[in-house]
């Protein structure tokens, strides 16, 4: 047995909503272990009935049927095991279980003496809105695409596009600092091509370069991009990690909105029995983790998500969070000009409608496509 | 139609292997339909027969049944897209086909011109061996906790577990820098502990603190616990992102080995029919980032890996892979003193040991139970 302790904790507490896949008796015994799991990870008998016991295991504060072999565990946690960190709060929520079978993560509840640690979104949907001053319709995006074209021809798709009014124009996600589109190079380049366009028009494009890369180099990315003229960068928290979207977040230098990519998350998502729910990875986790825009793959498209599944993570992009802003959700992959108006019949206003590759379809003049989409737009 | 476009790429290529669920038809569909979504993302028809059709277009290499419903479609890619790090490896290998459903990414093989890019881990398991001067037995780790112990708790653990011989002591993965157990004091003091046993024993079982932190700080915590005498560190690259594993690997300030705890990560692998395999993530994968030892759940324990799994991981630490080392597999998860014959008869002397809570179970003197654990190691 180890030794009695007495700990300074606030006795504040976050709770972690989980779906249980099992009989009754195996999602109990799976809430229990819940409990043990994501704390102290700890034969349970040796700890006598002090403080750790008392606050640091989980505590079930629910318990009840979902469904058939289904059912929901709402797991609190004291706000002081995270360290009021985000990887380490990711830890707490679905850390360890993560390697467990037939268990969801659904929701998360945060009080605001945790919440206080993490500043979220620096623009979120009204300061996004604010920065374009576009308020009665949803905001448009395109991306800069194929990876392999030259810069020149990349650039010249940003002025086509900026210059036909889409609104947010971003790198692909996969362009990142290849030999034949190096980083410096394509930023300087598409940053000057939309400022043109937007000199041309009395426009507000932003362009929105993808920093994706190795550890310390996001930051320094981004930071060479609102140099060269940026207006928001593009990550993918899912290949260089939630707290590094964060910090491009938070730093005060930078001040840029981010676009959000899933690339690499889609484990948590694919199983309904298993990962984190649509709603909590793509709406509530990515506003703690300072995302402005998610784009993730809408229904219908060269992806397999439901209906169902994007209007939950439109309900994450909003669901009141404390200090928290609101974010746009922006559902892509293989969206097309004639699904526009089912788009925003689904999404309504608050949308960031996001079409690649389809734009390339209508003809040659791509400035004209892009106008017509957004005049489409402006008319729905 | 774009531009026709010439590259200037080498022409080498490394392949990843999927398997792909489905019929035949449906497999054939996936195979092709990652050659694009993993590449330039963009309707294939719109691109002419230029140079971005013949390099940066996947290509299907291989494609042939592995059983009823499943094929698997091994596709080579440019070695130019990766730009030669590590996230946009990871992006081109499960980026956004991580979304899809019925696709598992069971192996790559990366050709040298790609492989020099990553200087993966500093120790391997002949580096680490040499470190602690053991060359013929399988090494011991245990861990410090649970959450919540004061740290002169912690410190006094250390301390007796280096006593009785254990190799490698490294902090529990969810200690972090809580206010009851803050990061800077607790290396301090579990450093002193540890180097205290050492000296009395003329022992060199390393210290290995948890360096999982927000962004920029895994590092920052490194540099402060060599400086306070870690033997090693401790990290969660699914917590803080591959890359940044990769870099505490790579810093000449550090040279210390790495321990890779899986928290967060369990996603990838929990399902058959998705994700990563147990043999490319946990063996390939962290090699590519620089990990020493990779921390796993162990069959049979808290956790629901089969023994299958957990072999095929030690065959991922030690195919040849250029010139990245052989690295360390540590089954742990509930592993207990009674099952160290029976892992030892499956490991061999190539693995980790790693036992935790159940250490403390054998009576108060854990100086004299870790001993029986080393000696009985000894004696196999």
């Amino acid at each position: 047995m180890l030794p009695f302790t007495r700990l300074s904790v606030s006795g504040e507490r976050f709770c972690v909503a989980y779906r249980l896949v099992g009989t009754e008796a195996e999602a109990r015994a799976k809430a229990a272990d819940i409990c043990v799991e994501q704390t102290i990870e700890f034969p349970a008998e040796l700890v006598p009935d002090d403080d750790i016991r008392a606050h640091i295991f989980g505590r079930v504060e629910d318990f009840h049927p979902l469904g058939e072999n289904s059912y929901q565990a709402i797991i609190s946690y004291a706000v002081e095991i995270t360290a009021f960190e985000l990887p380490q709060l990711l830890n707490v929520i679905f850390g360890n279980i993560s390697l467990k079978p037939g268990i969801r993560m659904e929701w998360i509840d945060i009080p605001d003496e945790l919440l206080k640690a993490f500043p979220g979104p620096s623009f979120g949907r009204a300061g996004l809105r604010e920065l374009l001053q576009i308020h009665n319709r949803p905001l448009l995006c395109s991306a800069l695409k194929p990876m392999g074209l030259p810069i020149e021809v990349l650039a010249d798709i940003a002025y086509r596009l900026a210059r036909g009014g889409v609104d947010l124009i971003k790198d692909d996600h996969g362009l990142t600092n290849q030999g034949f589109s190096p980083f410096k190079e394509r930023v300087e380049r598409c940053a000057e091509a939309v400022a043109k366009a937007n000199r041309e028009t009395d426009g507000r494009t932003l362009y929105v370069p993808n920093v994706t890369g190795p550890a310390e180099h996001a930051i320094k990315r981004a930071l060479f991009a609102k140099e060269a003229g940026a207006g928001g960068v593009l990550i993918s928290p899912g290949l260089v990690g939630f707290d590094t979207m964060a910090r491009l977040a938070e730093d005060p230098r930078l001040k840029l909105p981010i676009l959000c990519h899933p690339a690499f998350l889609g484990a948590f998502i694919v199983s309904q029995d298993h990962g984190v729910s649509h709603y909590a990875l793509f709406g509530q986790l990515m506003r703690l983790a300072g995302a402005d825009v998610i784009i993730f793959p809408n229904y219908g498209g060269r992806f397999a998500f439901t209906k169902e599944e994007c209007a939950s993570i439109v309900k994450g992009t909003q669901v009141p969070m404390g200090h928290l802003k609101s974010i746009f959700p922006a559902p892509s992959g293989g969206m097309s000009l004639e699904r526009v108006q089912e788009m925003v019949d689904f999404y309504g206003q608050e949308v960031v409608l996001l079409i690649g590759g389809d734009l390339h379809r209508h003809g040659r003049d791509l400035a004209a496509t892009s106008e017509r989409f957004r005049k489409f737009v402006g008319a729905l």
